[in-house]
């Protein structure tokens, strides 16, 4: 029977140890949910013994129906020289009433004697008895071992002792940790063989990090040389330079190694799991995460784009849509007359490459960036600005006069206001309008759609769903230019405007006002 | 002799090819100054065929005083049926007058036929006329055989045979490129090891993507079959996801592998030039990043925190000042008592754990991060608010009455003016201001002087160096609560500081009050 392998995620554990990234317990289950529906084998929710915060999530995960996955609580052995059963961090391990418990040990005697500063033989004793005292209660054990290849390069027979420890004790698995992050593939996966060997019937798991960069090609090294689980996080979020990251790690296994996983994940949603990751950790997506990155399939450069045109396989190492991704063309100052071409025909405006407004529209294109815009991810102002080259006829809905946003704070009376005026000129009249709301951008947002509204009431159903705010030369300080990008739904329909300005509320009007001038013009057609 | 590893950068070549980086010619060669003065082997400068701004820097690079590095142009072979002498490319890279010319050609017979559509000898001429005639006008080449792998992979004997043609023709390195980043790193060393064998004396090259995650992996698996030059950026810059980052290969092969650079890299100045090639490409720093990023050797998990006090050597793989970097401990609602005491020894503030204030200090730091403030970045603000509950009977210089701000647009006159006032109570006085600017921010910024500066003279030289803007919770559209951070300069002293609210000027009003006071109250002492 070929080995299968188990996906063992910590996104909840050593996830939250990222700097900048904290979960409420209702992201926490909402992420379990994810998780389980896209198919990993063990989700680590938390450590009961070190926050409130992940005592409440197991509570409240005990009544969420999964489907394959197995909750497990994280923890360390029994302290030095106390009874296992007596133990408080045990106990509230216990407590937290999983049906599977992952906890860790020691392996490096450096870290026996100076940090714990206990005896060698003492620390087997609480290795084998903590995970013999789990099993007695019903659990099944993971045994983590903490800086294993440090440890083992220090002294292999005691590194090989600590595991021997925890299978005598009765544990199911046992996970080889890298955890500072500073082994080579090589060393790491010739320990990885002579531990499997040693181990037998108990399978070997694999806990990298990516301190040397290395996080993914440890944990492929490990499978390849006889692990049977992967330990990692979505997004690679973890301590330091982050854990090893699930989303490259588990296409590589099932496309490229044609490994056979234990939990048969969603491939096809493994985009989706690590968008809906960062928005429950409160982060912006980097862009450039293989596999899952909103760039990983994009063309910016003249010869890849039209190359990937011609031979779509020659710079493209998968299918995107195999990790719900797709391909992209860029449009920047670099890609030239071609690339437009192709972005034209993407949004599906025909344009012939001889007209000369052609030359004229990627001029201005070029001065636009120059300036501080960005179509990458704007492509409703992209497709305006391209309509008002190519097409010379067509209809203004409305003439900007003018807009003023007043934001007023009376500290006695700790009280803020802000308001926005806007005056427009739709069909010969004069529309001025006022609103208030929290914040400039808000007021300006609701009075430039009550000018609106009356002679377009097809803008009513429009929601504003993304504001993002980037300065784009923090080193000039308070004068730096800005630029604003909104994406705006309809239903089904998002698209995205931009706006760039020394003035964050100019442009924050000018992305707002593409965004109406979008849907009035029916999508730029 | 121990063989020596040349360092090959593309950051201002195959790095623009990342989504949202263009770099003006000024900024390259600022780039250039400075990856020479790291340490680096070749800086290939651009495309001249590709577009005039590489060709203005080929110009002008030719007046850098570079110590060790030598500049290359990059380009393709001639095109098929074309005398090389009359290619109009190559004639464009002689015109670059660099001392060494990389150009690239086909190696995947697939490309050969569907992307070029000649035939597998025609290329091989290709290849071999177009290095010796570069050859032949003096210049120095690098074979950059494109999609190497995957051509091996298909027809081994022609991939080799292409590799040849180049050493015929003179090359003095070929670099075989994993153009579209899938291979992984067993069949990667084992082609590496094959091609050396081959090549004879001829020193072979690696160029890896990091499509797979494996960019790193891959680049070090090269070296230790054999290859004697690495290809790579600085920050892994580059299409989709990236190229080999130079800044984690360095320090891999210096600090774990002991090999032997040809360039003699200034090693504890990485994390400087990493930083310094964000800032030429206006990128957000990634935190992450290994060796150089800011996270690298943060320590948040109040364990690790603990222990890495104990035996620093336990959590850190490298002594972080090897690479320019420092170990830092992070304030966050998970670190508890322990860690603030810590980060409050560490800015110099003495508390006694016992004070209730201690406690609720705490809670309130609790709050105020649920509400979106964050303290990683603003050692000034956390000061500011530890000093409020640690010395209850801390000077305030003034008290905020309110303030104002007003942005017009007049659209028909092209003219937007931002006016700011400040109203301040200072020794039961009021300072009632007013300031116009650019934007609303920098209104506020010399309105909020203004109304200091006659009783505060110390403020002047204040300077206000960095603004950054962030949408924490984007989902929220318009009414997003925005976290503004801004560092302030006087001298050599940098403070930070952080403000929060649903509304932009609020919270960048904040961070504006708090850099003031931070420098009123002598650094919060």
């Amino acid at each position: 029977m070929k080995r299968k392998i188990f996906i063992y995620d910590t996104t909840l554990r050593d996830g939250t140890q990222c700097e900048g990234v904290s979960l409420s317990v209702a992201a926490k289950l909402r992420l379990a949910e994810k998780l389980d529906s896209f198919g990993v084998d063990f989700i680590e929710g938390g450590w009961p013994g070190s926050n409130p915060r992940d005592m409440a999530f197991f509570e409240q995960a005990a009544s969420l129906s999964l489907k394959h996955a197995k909750i497990t609580a994280f923890g360390s052995t029994r302290r030095a020289g106390v009874k296992v059963g007596e133990d408080s961090q045990i106990k509230l391990l216990i407590e937290a009433n999983t049906p599977y418990v992952t906890i860790f040990g020691k392996t490096w005697l450096l870290h026996v004697t100076e940090v714990i500063k206990t005896t060698p033989d003492e620390n087997l004793k609480m290795i084998e008895e903590s995970v013999a005292h789990l099993v007695s209660q019903g659990r099944k054990v993971i045994y983590d071992a903490e800086h294993f290849f440090d440890g083992y390069k220090d002294n292999p027979d005691y590194a090989i002792s600590t595991l021997l420890a925890a299978k005598r004790g009765g544990a199911e698995f046992v996970c080889l940790c890298d955890t500072n992050g500073g082994t080579l593939v090589g060393e790491f996966g010739e320990i990885v063989g002579k531990v499997c060997g040693a181990l037998g019937d108990t399978p070997v798991g694999v806990h990298c990090h990516d301190d040397s960069g290395l996080g993914v090609a440890l944990s492929l090294e490990g499978v390849s040389r006889g692990a049977a689980m992967v330990q990692g996080t979505i997004n690679g979020l973890g301590e330091r330079n982050g854990n090893a990251n699930l989303c490259t790690i588990i296409p590589n296994l099932i496309l490229k190694m044609g490994m056979d996983l234990n939990c048969s994940p969603n491939l096809s949603k493994l985009r989706d799991l690590s968008l809906f990751t960062d928005e429950m950790a409160n982060l912006r997506s980097n862009t450039r995460l293989p596999y899952v990155g909103s760039s990983s399939f994009a063309h910016k450069g003249g010869v890849h784009a039209d190359a990937a045109n011609k031979a779509k396989r020659s710079y493209e190492h998968i299918d995107p849509a195999l990790v719900g991704n797709k391909t992209r063309v860029l449009v920047s100052d670099m890609s030239g007359r071609a690339s437009i071409m192709m972005k034209a025909r993407d949004l599906g405006v025909e344009i012939d490459s001889k007209d000369r407004a052609v030359k004229d529209f990627l001029e201005e294109l070029k001065n636009l960036e120059f300036r501080g815009y960005e179509y990458e991810a704007a492509d409703a102002s992209f497709r305006l600005l391209l309509s008002r080259f190519i097409k010379r006829d067509c209809k203004e809905h409305f003439k900007v006069r003018g807009y003023r946003v007043i934001v007023e704070r009376d500290e006695f009376a700790a009280i803020t206001r802000s308001e926005a005026t806007v005056k427009l000129e739709i069909d010969g009249n004069i529309e001025h309008t006022v609103a208030e709301a929290h914040g400039p951008v808000a007021a300006l947002d609701l009075a430039l759609r009550k000018a609106l509204v009356k002679r377009y009431p097809e803008i009513k159903n429009m929601e504003l769903v993304d504001f993002k705010v980037r300065i784009i030369d923090s080193g000039a300080g308070v004068n730096a230019t800005t630029r604003v990008q909104i994406e705006t739904r309809e239903g089904k329909e998002l698209w995205g405007t931009v706006g760039a300005s020394d003035n964050i509320i100019v442009a924050s009007w000018e992305a707002l006002k593409d965004a109406v001038e979008y849907k009035l013009s029916n999508g730029g057609k």
